[in-house]
């Protein structure tokens, strides 16, 4: 990118909403308009309306099947005809996976050798092909991108791309939309990774609601957004484990999502692995909503700041995804230290 | 109940279509209508359409909720402002209290003395009295009766009640409008305890779509309903412990849902602890779906007789409620047997 950031910034915003109310068009028939949800327990005590945005029932199970099913929509369809590539063993993949098998495009999908089978399934099941490569993640990134310049295939990236974020977007305007009657939300927290979904979301929810404060929150354990905004620019995060596998790990140089996130998000949160761990508990029993560690998050965020908001706050906590797995739940659920 | 029974049936469904009709206008600003959310891994392999319908997403976490607001609805607010009385530790209790609260009448709810206190925090949560009583559970609902009589309160009872069935079966009336698109669901799955969900859906589905067939699965443990159908009475059914809680439990004599029941569902069948418990997993771990165990025994019953329908069928499966402890889900989840 090049230019004075700031003065990009405004059409950046624009061309983005622009972007999210096409796709907003394109995705009805496909992805679903998931509920905006009041919680049962959560804010209770202290009166604030807090309501779960259930991405966790989307499609494939996360917000990931918006971006990457609006980025195959946005190549013409001869193009994707030919096939589409991507890398990611979790939601993405799953998305880009199940959009393919939708649009009857072929889908490749490129996994870090060590990826566990039992992650790979819903890869598998929606029909995609697997490349296993050997060394980490971003050796996986790096292969499949190359695989699609080479045969000139659609590479669908997680975050960093245009018509990517403009998908996620599309859980902003819902919300916007299904927050009338409340008159808006006061303030939507969301989880970041990569920064799709947080700049998508407050791109659309500012658009409807200027006075709504957008958060972001990420683990304590993977952090890279949050620093690079601090910096200014990506650095090297050392990341460490996180129950929010769906935020962690690093983000792309010069990735679009960090001048959105600067200029859109009005403050980060950080939430350690302990609040997470109790937050998902509470979803899971108190809330009865199966989530993953990343939605979790959110949720962690608003706990942090709740007594910011009094009884006649409206509160959004953006519920990213429900793929977890069986040995997460467990550990979750019988973790002694989280009922402490 | 006098004279021939064949004789009542068409004017008691046709009283409980009008009376559902009306619910489902009046319970429309408290109650949500719940997703008819399509299947992402149960009937893919052979092609079928499996929809949830998620009552576990009801206000109180089950469709109990629709039910026990629509009979304090039915009732004068002067009358209901002296104060409504139940007996439930689980859904039930839960959801009168919530509607009471709703609806600002004093609730009391009667459980055993033997009720564990983290199964009374929803009751307490929404501001209801709780009165202990010695003995099993049926002792507790002769003490509530017994308690409204004397103080001449409302008794909302969990299914023996007109205007309770009506309001269940606005879940079938949803069913019914939901499914146009795909041309009405070929078969419905419901869960069946007391018989007031299984009647009121049946009568709301077939009124729209006379084709479907409605099948009511029980587990094996707990059969009561089945049972007595058979019989053609209510007869003393021992019941063993099932991790079906919600529909677990003896029956009413002379309750209307035996009449209501015996005419309207197509079938009963019969499932094993062993197969809820793996329907349960399926729903938590690959449809990503919090549920309770009785939500667990429509897609068990749907699963023994899969094979009837092929890749045209449209298959509706009600998902009755998602009030699960953690230490059943620690089980269900852990248990070896599960898996096997």
């Amino acid at each position: 990118m090049t230019g004075n950031p700031a003065s990009d910034r405004p059409s950046l915003v624009s061309r983005l909403l622009d972007d999210a109310h096409r796709a907003h068009e394109e995705l009805r028939p496909h992805v679903r308009e998931t509920a905006l949800h009041a919680s049962s327990s959560v804010g209770r005590e202290r009166g604030a309306r807090v309501l779960f945005k259930l991405e966790s029932l989307q499609v494939t199970g996360s917000f990931k099947f918006r971006g990457a099913l609006n980025k195959m929509l946005a190549v013409p369809p001869r193009e994707r005809s030919r096939g589409v590539v991507t890398a990611s063993t979790g939601n993405h993949g799953a998305a880009v996976a199940h959009a393919a098998e939708l649009l009857e495009a072929p889908a490749r999908v490129f996994v870090p050798e060590s990826a566990a089978d039992s992650k790979l399934l819903r890869i598998r099941r929606a029909g995609a092909e697997i490349t296993a490569v050997a060394g980490d993640p971003l050796e996986a990134e790096l292969a499949a991108s190359e695989y699609a310049r080479e045969n000139d295939l659609v590479y669908v990236p997680p975050y960093n791309d245009p018509a990517v974020v403009a998908g996620q977007a599309t859980v902003g305007l819902e919300i916007a939309r299904q927050s009338v009657s409340a008159g808006g939300p006061d303030a939507v927290f969301v989880p970041v990774g990569g920064g799709g979904l947080a700049a998508g979301v407050a791109a659309a929810v500012k658009s409807a609601w200027p006075e709504a404060r957008v958060i972001g929150c990420s683990p304590e354990n993977s952090p890279a957004m949050i620093r690079a905004v601090e910096a200014g620019h990506v650095v090297d995060v050392r990341g460490l484990p996180t129950l929010s596998d769906g935020t962690a790990g690093g983000i792309e140089q010069g990735t679009i999502t960090l001048d959105l996130c600067r200029s859109l998000v009005d403050e980060f949160l950080l939430v350690s692995e302990l609040h997470i761990a109790r937050c998902m508990r509470t979803l899971l029993l108190a809330e009865m909503l199966m989530v993953e560690g990343a939605a979790a998050v959110g949720l962690a965020g608003y706990e942090a700041v709740a007594d910011r908001y009094d009884a006649s706050a409206t509160i959004v906590v953006v519920l990213s995804g429900a793929n977890v797995s069986r040995q997460t739940l467990l550990t979750v659920l019988s973790d002694d230290a989280v009922t402490s």
